[in-house]
């Protein structure tokens, strides 16, 4: 009988992993439970599937459980939810969540996927109708449809992460007033709030208020239990709202795992090995819901992104098939598109070097990405980051137009190979007037922080 | 009294060595001398002025000589031409161009940043009236003039070199009909053909005649002196014009320093140490007339660019104000827009990397650089080169979209850490649908490279 894989979550961790185990080895039987009614899909998109600019929130799916077990020869079962893992008899109970049955799969080789949810918000007032967060397709869907169904004035944005930035931008196009409201001093928060502070203006400048440092207090409905409005804190201003998106953050989602014994890290994510085993034998864990070293703190994080999860799933997949395979891990990359802006980030910001420990040395500019004659956007502002007694570079941060935020991957390879900020400045990066200038903002930037040791 | 920097070329490597040097050390009298009218000048800007992006020359000219002595402090002598380099006396003998008076400047420390010459087509008929070339902001002007003047309906371009290719599109937007000949196999011979195809179908769709596997035989004139035809070799083919552009790669301008007795290099240029120093003492070499150690073969190279040129200046610059700095050489990156495509490798070709004695395996994809619904430009062509032996990432060329080529910084950032392609392979790039993919092409293609190694 053929070894059997057994994957719990069909998303971007766990589908690769599929692919992959079974592409090493058709001879597997590779099963995939997902509790939701999609596999393969890309939450990111979802934004621009509400803004309209991709048709069918079925653009977003990649594969069907059909044309996953025609094309690839492995099953997916979807509404299915993995109820309890047992380890000891190396099977997990399954409930088909439309009809409630339950089951008993049996596995060789496990992988936990689960992913995270959005976390939520200990608020009075949540449970009214308009009133959305996103994580699955179903979650897009739903907004679509009170859009389409209730047409919505008034948006009010709890959270000003990726995806409450992206969705101010989608809910603008579609003509809503759009309010963000953030409790933290700025808007995306992987930014030290220097550089975010231009992402403010951006939105302002495109008819979404910005509230910073302001928490929701409650939530009002009215009669017929659809949301009236948002009541801040401090003080109680109240934003009405006939439609809102709560986005503020993720957690891991490991319950499942907890519960079969496996160790979770200091992070609340589950503990995984290099192989991305867990504590447990024979059982994997990949994605958002397990730990990921980063590379440049050294230290286990949580990196809730679709290409980490991938990765590490691709990686979950080989050392399933048999072969030996490691993750290395990941420098916190993150990019976001705001309007015309583009904003990304790698490393560690300011605050997250001298919390883990750094003397740190910083530098920002502002500089062209493409000579003047071709940015319309204007010069973007370069912050980075440095290891004041190993002049390692620890971060960069980029906010500028179209072209800009792209550059960041340059950096994150920096991160990557631990050079140093002498190194970096001498990298031979690519120059032609439409699509680089002779010195790169980059390099700018790490000579202008050069000085901070050399005086000049 | 004052050290004295003398400095012979006022572009990219001289303006730099400059600027540092008296940026370090402002009791240093720092000169520069310039055989041509203009210092500081981005010859890489002239396509975009004659295509009208770009109002005027003087736009791209970022110095005078009175702007960079009352913001600098640096005296520049242009028009001035050096005539011999005397390393006993520590003096260089120059001629005043249009005067043809001759003086002499004494030194503490010389460097010499000639840069190069655009190599010279060895065919009759190139004395014609009507027949360009640029390494001059003067060289721009004499084509304006001639297009205003003569408006010219059809150009030959000889040479399809990032040049030929910027004033194929420059002069397709002046309205003319423009003919590219190119001698080897495929323009761009930075790329490998394969990857070069794809620009030459570009160029014909968007109305430029391209062929390949022609030199030229002979230009014929018209009475009054000015083109009429390029003749073709092999076969005697005539193209009609009245326009010609030639760059057919250009040569280290060497022979000031050769007659002084500094060292030339195997490839023609002026040997250099890291620090920039030539083998007279006291003398440097920086820019297109020095050497760049090309760091994926080792070997010293010709890098006729810009970027390698600031680079060594300031480098130069640096050492000559007293202090220890090093240039650790160039990855051969290069970029190129070509209508609606980019183009841009680094690092070795297939064909470079076999004649450095490498074994080579390589793979070659297509992807998307940005989401399907972002990405109008179509799937980017992306090609890998590693060596076999030891799994190192040896090259990469990129061609398509505006937004495909830029991503050639990572990879130039990972062949200056010598990563292998398991490494580059789970590099932490940056992803958001309007900028990035989840599997970015370079990750893609590298997980494809590694199948040479393990089957799958």
């Amino acid at each position: 009988m053929s070894q059997r894989i057994l994957i719990v979550g069909g998303n971007a961790a766990g589908m690769t992993a599929a692919s992959r185990a079974k592409r090493l080895d058709p001879s597997l039987s590779v099963t995939i439970v997902e509790a939701s009614r999609n596999i393969s899909y890309s939450i990111c998109g979802l934004p621009y599937c509400l803004e309209g600019r991709v048709q069918r929130f079925e653009e977003l799916v990649y594969f069907t459980p059909e044309t996953l077990k025609n094309q690839r020869g492995i099953e997916a079962l979807t509404e299915t939810r993995a109820v309890e893992i047992l380890p000891g008899r190396k099977t997990v109970a399954v409930e088909h969540v439309p009809t409630r049955r339950t089951s008993s799969l049996s596995y060789d080789k496990l992988l936990v996927a689960t992913g995270y949810r959005p976390r939520e918000l200990a608020v009075e007032g949540l449970s009214a109708r308009g009133v959305f967060t996103a994580s699955r397709i179903e979650d897009g869907e739903a907004i679509a449809s009170w859009l389409r169904e209730r047409r919505p004035q008034r948006a009010v944005l709890i959270g000003g992460g990726y995806v409450g930035l992206e969705m101010a931008e989608a809910l603008r196009a579609r003509g809503l007033m759009v309010t963000l409201v953030e409790q933290g001093p700025s808007v995306f928060v992987a930014l030290d709030p220097e550089m975010s502070a231009r992402l403010e203006q951006e939105l302002e400048s495109r008819g979404v208020r910005v509230l910073t440092g302001h928490g929701v207090a409650r939530l009002r409905s009215r009669a017929d239990g659809s949301v009236e409005a948002v009541e801040l804190a401090p003080g109680s201003a109240r934003v009405s709202a006939d439609l809102v998106f709560v986005d503020v953050g993720v957690q891991p989602r490991v319950e499942l795992a907890a519960r079969a014994g496996i160790r979770l890290g200091r992070t609340g994510a589950i503990e995984v090995s290099e192989r991305m085993e867990t504590s447990q034998s024979s059982i994997y864990a990949a994605g958002n819901c397990a730990e990921t070293l980063h590379r440049v703190s050294g230290r286990p994080v949580l990196d809730a992104l679709g290409t980490v999860a991938a990765k590490q799933g691709r990686v979950a997949g080989e050392n399933m098939a048999g072969r030996v395979s490691r993750f290395s891990g990941a420098v916190g990359t993150a990019v976001v598109k705001v309007f015309g802006l583009t904003a990304a980030r790698a490393g560690l910001s300011s605050t997250e070097a001298r919390q883990a420990g750094f003397h740190v040395k910083e530098a920002s500019i502002e500089g062209r990405f493409q000579a003047s004659y071709f940015d319309e956007a204007g010069p973007a502002r370069v912050k980075v980051i440095a290891d004041s007694d190993t002049r390692r570079l620890l971060g960069a941060q980029i906010v500028g137009g179209p072209m800009a935020a792209v550059r960041i991957d340059t950096i994150a390879t920096a991160l990557t190979a631990g050079m140093t900020v002498d190194e970096v400045a001498q990298l031979d990066l690519a120059y032609a007037p439409p699509v680089g200038t002779l010195w790169s903002p980059l390099l700018v930037a790490m000579n202008v922080l050069l000085r901070r040791w050399n005086d000049q």
